[in-house]
């Protein structure tokens, strides 16, 4: 389980199969394929779009969560999806008959989400075959504003009841982004994807046996696109999913090593998946 | 993976968490749990409930099936889950945006179903907290009917065109049968169930930690129960399954002690999914 730009990342993702990216610190996953069992023990998912391999294992994660008496989980849903996802439960409570108690948020571009973990989740839209969208989770950092340096302690926790947040000036800082399945151009769509922490950003297919033409028909990155473009990413560590199953490890390592140097120290292709 | 009577059978059994009883050379399987990987190959699923640990995966394994161009599967299911399984199909439908093409056959004991491996379906009314049903897998056997004994190879051709399976006496011989979830009255409800070539039935609980008392309460069956009536079956070979996620393999095989070696010889438990 790799540590990348400080945060501990794990998970499983094969395209079409199942792609679940999972941060265990934070308590928190993007999509959730079949649900792989670790993903049980967490209490947030993110989900970019309703294709199968990356939803199909809801039902599943809310009843066994509720089977081992864990908290309801949070689902964080495109608007497009929200009444559809809806239905999916009262359906799968017809069928097992168990409560299957969960959260469900209903979220856009232009909206945001505070996480337990005290990150801010804003989505974007991501350029797919069906409504999608990535997330990008920002920090809040906080610094006592100017006028009030100097102040004793006591004096700051008056004030603090009075003005709340007004205390402090506010900077954000963008620390992990999740692209989903999507087409490269979500990089000029949403440029802040440049220069996250960590990028986690699909490229299906990475070599010759399929075309980059065929790639985008399909609505996925070719590696080749990712790479002509490898001037641009600014971010500490990046994480490639979504290998198409025809690859093996050896596949996709071998496609990285014409990625240069200097971005290729930063890449970390999420493997152990594809075909044997 | 086992040959039991004869049956090569795998598969995945954690009582609550996800159960899939595989019959690879049938290509078959009996419920689905989350769809295990192997799963994905058997075009014909026979469920027994709609309990999440049993169907979770159903969703998941038409998309996947469809994705790698596998023939549409085949969905047996009890006649009280029909419509819900089908509405569950067009919610998925609306999310995922696939065809999933399936055939789905509600079948109730009483009801027959010929399986693409010839042999012949038959559910039975399995004691459970929610409409469950095992099935027997019957095997057709044919003779000529004594009085065409002797004829010509030419006379036989003609008979059968105009006699079909009249030319024959046929008798059945009970091959498999699968309980499902179940209390262990299903044993007197079914009296075929103590003698088919191989018996798939659930033994959820297995020692004192949990009571016989405790495991009725929830509609199981504890091995003790499983126990007292050793002497009653006379099956080649047992598959006792659904343990509970809360026994370790050792403390499996320790229960299994218990057994009378008549008894224990025939039994196999299906192991490798409990707690590490």
């Amino acid at each position: 389980m790799p540590r990348l730009a400080g945060y501990l990342v794990d998970g499983l993702s094969i395209g079409g199969i199942e792609t679940c990216i999972d941060f265990p610190e934070l308590k928190l996953c993007f999509d959730l394929g079949r649900c792989p069992d670790p993903a049980v023990q967490r209490p947030t998912v993110l989900f970019t779009h309703a294709h199968m391999d990356h939803m199909g294992g809801v039902a599943w994660h809310a009843s066994t969560r509720e089977l081992r008496q864990l908290s309801p989980p949070t689902y964080v849903v495109p608007r497009e999806n929200a009444a559809d996802f809806a239905r999916l439960f009262e359906v799968w409570r017809a069928l097992d008959r168990g409560d299957l108690p969960h959260q469900l948020v209903a979220l856009g571009p232009g909206d945001e989400f505070e996480l337990p973990c005290k990150l801010v989740a804003r989505p974007f839209r991501s350029p797919h075959r069906v409504p999608t969208q990535g997330y990008v989770l920002w920090k809040r950092h906080r610094k006592l504003r100017p006028e009030f340096l100097g102040h004793s302690s006591d004096e700051l926790r008056r004030l603090s009841a009075e003005l709340g947040p007004a205390l402090y000036d506010w900077t954000e800082t963008p620390e992990i982004a999740f692209t989903g399945d999507t087409l490269i151009e979500v990089l000029e769509r949403e440029p802040t994807l440049l220069r996250t922490r960590l990028l986690v950003i699909e490229t299906t297919f990475v070599d010759e046996r399929v075309s980059v033409e065929k790639a985008r028909s399909k609505a996925h990155i070719h590696l080749d696109e990712f790479l002509q473009r490898a001037e641009l990413f600014q971010n500490e560590a990046i994480l490639l999913t979504h290998f198409s199953s025809r690859y093996r490890d050896v596949d996709v390592l071998r496609a990285l090593e014409r990625l240069p140097a200097s971005l290729r120290s930063r890449v970390t292709p999420l493997l152990g998946s594809g075909s044997a």
